[in-house]
């Protein structure tokens, strides 16, 4: 099946605003086999969204719009489907019911604008909208295609897809549904990571292997399509792949996970506890931990010490070793992270000093330069220099990032610095 | 003028993938009055490309295709135009030197597919990338029409629109630019700001006048259209009159200034410094303010104090004053905000404590409830309570918002919390 999506709002069309709806209908699309091979935008003109529905029904079997269902004179798509298909637009007794209840339930009445929202195209499915006032609506046309009207907003839209458009659609696809599984790792590089999976994609295929890369980040999408349960069997079998091959570097294996998260769920299944001590990172690291719910359970606090006179007087790093080394030192990150130990009277403490730029580099060493350093309970400290890539933001973000993934390791496999590759 | 957007790609009718080009492009035909009158999506398909093309001709006077005119097989645009218009293709040879001229300042020779991206349709206007390999084309067509061809990657399309769509716009256009300006204002609500700036409505035409809000900060888009020095009289009318409205509330006149920015801009400009002792916020405020480059000047660091033992331990917040008032108080803001600045001898401190949630909230201290202070080098420590919107991330993203604000205004205005509002 091919389908296409069309958005309907001038909004659509500002400097400023993009219609998201589409990806989650490329979402379901993509879920049942069915392919996507346009989307457009139309504005709040009938004419227009007419001639847009009347050219993709041409090439596609499925067209879906969202938008242009509200109750105001600018609201055009029932007009404009009508006008497409030469049919006409009834009112469904039943639709304004629904609407004048939901009003009542607000204690209010609607506005005669309301009644053009239970007005119907011919032969359309109603496709009820418990989140809001406009129904959906959905025509099963001649050659197999069909139109789907949904509202504009998200979470109606939402709402519709799940429960109206979704059991249709699996239906109508014979349940021949794509499944997806996903694998993060942190700290480690796309092109690596890319390799590394070479004999997934051998054995299967690389259109079921998506490497997605954000910073500090890459995930790994694995997608099984056909009946169950072979479905369910091969993505189990492609994910035990994927985890034997990228190992120690897989830090979730689902979507939403965070690795600051997972690092938080360690430490609280643990009882044990961890303090910060910034430099470059400016209290980047404590923002990110401090983003876990319940994260005072195993984070007393940390300090940024940007001075190097708050490195001295809040975290005991000798002036002697600032003055040897410099403050973007090992043994100034190794001092940070002891010092953040023993201030906070936590298990771990972690340093981080670097230069995030755009100044303050040099020959030696150059923006990017980032020392993390990770003390713990058994009086050893690891430490790992690194040579970050990209601007202030994005050295920032990969120091935390990295010293996130230092915590994670100890705390899992208890390596050193000098295996952290 | 109506004209139409078009990107080709296939990834951008994947499900995480949007077309952002076309904002670029809007933008550029809103400032020359010309109309957008839809934006569409198609796949790296020759086929579904130039029936895209055509059937946007039909109907726009300009049309502005991006993407697809790279090396590879699947960059179809070109292919695609010379379909549709019914004109060959030729290489440009003054293009292909240029091409290998690019590799050869990288060390490297073109392979064949590169070739490609020296083909013209015939007719064509070569528009010079410099930023990339493939040169945009122009097309003038009859009937007054235009197609232009720009390459997707979006640094090389915003170069060419800048460079070359631009000034062939504006002399097309007959130079009626609209012109923009900008006023942003922190901590204020947008229906306030909406309010006061009725009288400006009605001077100035609600048209012209924009307000956009994002978390903490309200945006203020003036806009005026029409010939020189008429356009830019009228803007600086605009700006006198929303300065003069909203008063002490714009903190910047600059799209891209941030509050932290301006915040390190007054604190390095006076000489002055200063520190945090964050509670809630976990670490952001210290992290907004490191994100201003030169901030070591002023920022020597901060403390956070996620932990009441931290408190006390590390800001010195009398114990006697958590166990009265608890930690979210008046009390212990203003013991923060002092022992920060005490501990790092900065001309300010910063204090802030409260419940971001989803955990910790109660009847009388609900989720949301924050505590701002600020002490300051005249031994006076301002304060103000909030009860914040929102979820965790924006509770704490509206208190580091608060605390930049404080501190804008004390430099600004020396005003205490009670003149704040």
């Amino acid at each position: 099946m091919r389908a296409a999506v069309i958005a309907v709002g001038s909004e659509l069309l500002s400097t400023d605003r993009l219609d998201t709806n589409s990806l989650r209908v490329a979402a379901l699309l993509e879920r049942y086999g069915v392919e996507l091979v346009g989307k457009s935008v139309a504005g709040d003109d009938e004419r227009a969204v007419a001639t847009e529905i009347g050219r993709r029904l041409a090439d596609a079997e499925l067209v879906v719009v969202s938008g242009g269902l509200g109750p105001t004179a600018d609201d055009v798509t029932r007009e404009a489907v009508a006008a497409a298909l030469g049919r006409p637009l009834v009112e469904d007794p039943e639709v304004w019911r629904a609407i004048e209840r939901r009003f009542a339930s607000f204690g209010r009445v609607p506005t005669a604008n309301n009644r053009r929202q239970a007005e119907i195209i011919a032969g359309a499915r109603v496709l009820p909208n418990p989140r809001g006032t406009a129904p959906g609506q959905r025509l099963e046309l001649d050659g197999g295609r069909a139109l789907i009207l949904l509202p504009g907003v998200p979470v109606e839209l939402e709402g519709l897809l799940a429960e109206q458009v979704e059991p249709w659609l699996a239906a109508r696809a014979g349940g021949a549904a794509l499944e997806y599984a996903v694998l993060k790792t942190a700290m480690r590089p796309e092109s690596e990571v890319d390799r590394e999976l070479e004999p997934a994609y051998a054995e299967f295929g690389r259109e079921a292997i998506t490497v997605l890369a954000a910073p500090g980040e890459v995930r790994v999408r694995l997608s099984a399509r056909g009946p169950e349960p072979e479905r369910r069997a091969r993505l189990e079998a492609m994910r035990a792949r994927v985890r034997a091959l990228l190992g120690r570097a897989v830090f979730a294996e689902q979507g939403e996970a965070t690795l600051e998260g997972v690092v938080g769920a360690l430490l609280a299944g643990r009882g044990l506890t961890v303090a910060t001590a910034e430099s470059c990172t400016g209290g980047l690291l404590a923002e990110r931990l401090t983003r876990v719910p319940g994260s005072s359970g195993w984070f007393p606090g940390g300090v940024v010490a940007y001075a190097n006179e708050s490195k001295v007087r809040d975290l005991g790093v000798p002036e002697a070793l600032l003055a040897a080394h410099g403050a973007v030192s090992e043994p100034v990150a190794r001092a940070l992270a002891q010092g953040a130990r023993q201030r906070f009277a936590t298990s771990l403490g972690v340093g981080i000093t670097g230069i995030a730029g755009p100044d303050g580099g040099s020959p030696e060493k150059p923006v990017g330069t980032v020392h993390v350093a990770l003390a713990g309970p058994d009086e050893r400290t690891i430490h790992r220099p690194y040579r970050l890539p990209g601007d202030r933001e994005r050295v920032r973000w990969f120091a935390a990032q990295a010293a996130l993934e230092m915590i994670r390791r100890r705390l899992l496999f208890r390596t050193g610095a000098e295996e952290e590759a």
